[in-house]
């Protein structure tokens, strides 16, 4: 068995990106396994025996447990430093962003760019696409409302907080969704990407880019 | 300012119902503040302020901290007590089923009891009903498999994880998924409701209802 940590991920995936951006604010070794959701490797028996929800990302520990979902591994990596929160208070406060990325954010501006930029915008998809859009500005003004005399989400400390945010985020115009009105929000990006251990999401050229 | 904890839920909400349970299993006192969620008052200004994201559950520390977010709630509630895990892999584990429970089983159950039992099941949301259905038994398939040669979802062990997936699970008839073809969830839920602190969530007598 491997020493290091082993993730599963489709590097198109800003779920997925979110542990590589971790891992370099950190300091963590890993080694990657690119699984590629859209040929359907996150459906196949092998991977289902990994993750029974058959979603990336997944990790799995040198002693073998998995780990799935990405604010999961996030809270795990960053479990006791300075990402994470510095008491019971704080740390609730990172998981409440958290928690907003997953429940208010990701299923509208996530699923937007998978729609647009994966899929191809299908005809078929465009009353879902538009249905999404009220989510994604609504989740958008929120963040734009935070960010008035904050600089990070929680705490006003950077934290996986801001680098589960930061993932689609800052690709949401590729589903559509532009940030033009939310001039915080965009302040906050070039924040995140002007730290020392900053590393960009660069998904694979595949066919279906 | 009050020296406990102030809770701001709506008694017919599973996601308001956590905090009910969690506080009976520890021991926890709290204010309880009634906000009715089909008379709009998350909606309301006074409320916005406190949560801009307009949802209930929120707890307001003593000393005036607000934390939204059934999930970070419970996360707060139970640090450092045996229903958080016991080590850093279990509170990560924890925090699978907790992400697990907002992304993958409450869009899904949760939604479609508030479609069927609170909105009564209106002709124009029939097609969303619909749509939610394959999702709602996905999320119990997995919980099925999860159970076999398992007590509790994380680590084996009653912990927050449990009262987040118990809280939309055991009304989920009232959504019309039905847990016929899940014995093992049926089993997990009466092995919940056979604890010694146990408390049943009891909404208020509306109109509505």
């Amino acid at each position: 068995m491997s020493k290091q940590l082993q993730f599963y991920g489709d590097s198109i995936s800003g779920n997925c990106y979110k542990l590589k951006h971790v891992c370099s604010e950190l300091g963590i070794e890993y080694v990657w396994h690119e699984v590629d959701i859209l040929a359907g490797d996150t459906q196949a028996e092998a991977f289902r025996k990994l993750n029974p929800n058959g979603k990336v990302p997944l990790m799995v520990l040198p002693d073998g447990r998995p780990l799935p979902e990405s604010n999961a591994i996030l809270s795990y990596l960053a479990d006791g430093s300075d990402l994470a929160g510095a008491d019971r208070y704080e740390r609730a406060n990172v998981m409440h962003w958290l928690f907003f990325e997953q429940y208010s954010h990701e299923p509208f501006i996530a699923t937007s760019r998978f729609i647009v930029k994966y899929l191809g915008s299908p005809v078929e998809r465009q009353s879902d696409l538009e249905a999404k859009r009220p989510g994604a500005y609504k989740a958008l003004g929120i963040m734009e409302q935070q960010l008035a005399g904050h600089d990070f989400f929680a705490n006003n400390r950077f934290s996986i907080a801001d680098i589960a945010l930061y993932a689609y985020t800052h690709v949401s115009y590729e589903g559509g969704i532009e940030l033009d009105d939310y001039p915080r929000v965009r302040e906050w990006l070039s924040r995140i990407e002007a730290r020392t251990a900053y590393v960009a999401m660069r998904p694979p050229s595949r066919g279906h880019e």
